[in-house]
């Protein structure tokens, strides 16, 4: 292995050493070795103990936002200067039921901000933006980047999947990561999520932190660690950043699973839905507003983004944009349209008293095992299954009485994924405490102009 | 990267994230890991990511044993249970001027116990056996296993190259450590060393380890540390073992280089030659003797191998171990038929006082320049070359006399050396601390038998 290693220039071994010794990286390390690894010319072996280095070691701020820039800058970074409009976005760590960006999107686009949305599949046992988008029929999330920017100019939004050029050492080192017990640090983390967000040549980033139990980070300390770190990384990058640390301790909104999940979007954009996913996203739409510049206060900027939900103009944007990027605007008007699961099947309480907790990852990983996401990379998704929640916690519960719905097309899937979703609802005789939808906004001192 | 690992049983991503999150690893860990990274099942990019977390979150005694014991499992186990006597080696971990394995294997042969020694070449800044050995003419270190055992039964020692049947996971993992960082852990150092050793099929082991300035381990805190662990590995393997730290402040000996210490080791086995040598050589000696019951106490045992040495008998031994494996004996009776530098140059000492310091890492490092050592892998040795040192720690010094010769064949090399040389010596006014040649002895509760 020496003498290939030795023909190199960047000698990765030192910055392997350096960061296992505790010492900090200087900006050519760090970038000679995203450029190095990118392109091939160091191995997977000395990449890989250097993430390991950094998932013990952790890295500073500098470090970080040095990362960022050197992962941002190994592809792609969209110009989208020529839009008059402040470009922003939103991010989501991810979470069960989290369909907030469908809603954004046009909403914020509606209200005068211009959002090119780069989107993720479903992960572990949460859902993805781009699985829920592909239950429209005919939706395409696979533009080039010549249509992304035609959809964008035109109804102020558009939602797609990562491309190839977009950095490409993320997905080198996700894939890495993935295989070598280095993806749980925040450092990391943050990297992947802003290197990729940074890339579509957006001002601001609206970023949403889950925590709870359907959460990657469980614990709210973890959570607003990554999301402080993310804020940091934005500011010394020069973007306008504000993470809200949101709660995910039971799903968001009443439905989970991906067409499941398009109604509710249907349902938010003409006024309806469930009161948690509407308030979430108009806190979410509202901060986007904000540093988008289309909005001064945030109350102000709540009471815009609820008129432009009750004036129809987002509903009529989101429409606008499924018929630009391919899918049946029909789908939109009348959400029965979209693919229908073949039965359904209720859970019933087995006695009275309060919803208290939803243990939030077994209801994503009951939607996962109906298959309505992937077990394996390869799996193919039934956009159709899912569950329908008819309590949320606090909600008064009768013996007898229906607490979900499942929606399935296989009875073995059916079964397993009742089991779960009965195990992960807790009934008890007290009202549980509530917990807030929105724990603590975090935002940095360039954001607050 | 998912695809392949997947397919494996054995599944490397949960022991990286266990040792990662600081968990105790189990026999099936360690040893499912050593088995499928030997066997080509499992890639480089796993182990090294393991092999960073192991360095930073260190290993229990159980892991470390059980890890040299996949280790030695993973090839060949000598077994030399048919030798009467009991087989004892020495390993020293590497110094400047330390030729005392080839006074010992015939020393301690002649005194009774068998010595399978299995040794190494030079490394960094330090000398290795098989170099010293290789510059008798005709010396062959390629023993086969038949031959190597044969050479044994008839002289009581024999000295050979690691085989390739031999830990070859030692040589897989050692190759990796070297290019990602994470040679520098005592518990992989520890598996590294007794697993080849304990492969030799050995009863008992004497450790060298060395501290000071031209050691590995600078401090003597790293050296006790490192010789603690290498002598509970060692008993919880049912093996007798016992550690020496010795100092390593200075030059072994005068002499530093392949012929140039071959000379030295015959003075010693003739009597003669400096004192330091002369007596760490006895007190290694009779720590063989003593853990390969030979001896009960170890003034008697240092008496042993004092007599083997001054009635000739060790001498002998080395002769005829050298006839045996190819070399020419005329060589050990007329030293002057070893390899011989073309030229000499005398280094002068500018002042009067006293000789307060060599840093001992420089005065190897300046063998190294001369050709006495590779500065890469490929390189070859060039025995003849070499310094000898003609005043030690505390010695008097008259400004103009001669402190050291450096033997060479190349000018420019011998420039650069001459200054390393230089540089490494320290004249002060008044008689530096005198340092004990050895500063701990570290046993266990078996050895003590």
């Amino acid at each position: 292995m020496n003498s290939s290693t030795e023909a190199q220039t960047f000698r990765a071994i030192d910055v392997i050493r350096k960061k296992r010794d505790g010492l900090e990286l200087s900006s050519s390390d760090v970038q000679g070795l995203v450029t190095a690894y990118t392109k091939g010319e160091i191995p997977d072996y000395q990449v890989s103990a250097w993430l390991m280095a950094v998932v013990l070691r952790g890295m500073t701020r500098a470090e970080t936002a040095v990362l960022t820039d050197a992962m941002l800058r190994s592809g792609e970074v969209l110009d989208l200067s020529a839009l008059p409009a402040r470009k922003v976005d939103k991010h989501s760590t991810g979470g069960v039921g989290d369909k907030t960006s469908l809603v954004l999107a046009p909403l914020a686009a509606a209200a005068g901000v211009a959002v090119p949305m780069i989107s993720g599949r479903g992960l572990g046992h949460t859902g993805g933006t781009l699985d829920k988008l592909e239950s429209i029929p005919g939706f395409n999330v696979n533009l080039s980047t010549a249509d992304f920017r035609r959809v964008l100019e035109t109804c102020g939004c558009a939602m797609i999947g990562q491309t190839a050029e977009i950095a490409p050492a993320d997905r080198k080192l996700y894939a890495l990561r993935d295989v070598t017990g280095t993806v749980e640090s925040p450092y990391l983390i943050c990297a992947s999520i802003m290197s990729k967000k940074l890339a579509e040549g957006i001002d601001a980033l609206v970023l949403d932190v889950k925590t709870g139990s359907g959460a990657f980070m469980k614990s709210q300390e973890d959570a607003e660690f990554l999301a402080q770190l993310m804020v940091e990384t934005g500011e010394r990058m020069s973007k306008r950043v504000a993470a809200l640390i949101t709660d995910m301790d039971q799903p968001l909104g009443n439905m989970v699973g991906n067409a499941l999940e398009v109604v509710e979007v249907v349902d938010v954009l003409r006024g309806e839905g469930p009161s948690d996913l509407r308030e979430l996203c108009v806190e979410l739409a509202a901060w986007m507003l904000m540093l988008g510049g289309a909005a001064t206060d945030l109350e102000a900027a709540k009471r815009k983004s609820a008129d432009f939900i009750s004036s129809g103009q987002a509903f009529d944007r989101f429409r606008q944009m499924v018929e630009l990027q391919g899918g049946d605007p029909h789908v939109i008007d009348d959400p029965k349209r979209l693919p229908q699961a073949k039965r359904t099947s209720q859970i019933h309480s087995d006695k009275s008293g309060y919803l208290s907790a939803i243990q939030c990852e077994q209801v994503g990983t009951a939607c996962v095992i109906l298959g309505g996401g992937r077990e394996k990379k390869e799996d193919s998704v039934d956009p159709s299954v899912g569950i329908v929640l008819h309590k949320k916690v606090g909600d008064q519960v009768a013996a007898g009485e229906s607490i979900a719905t499942i929606y399935y097309n296989s009875e073995t899937r059916a079964q397993r994924a009742r089991q779960l979703v009965e195990a992960s609802c807790r009934i008890s005789e007290e009202i549980p405490a509530k917990r807030p939808l929105v724990h603590k906004v975090i935002r940095h001192s360039l954001e607050k102009n």
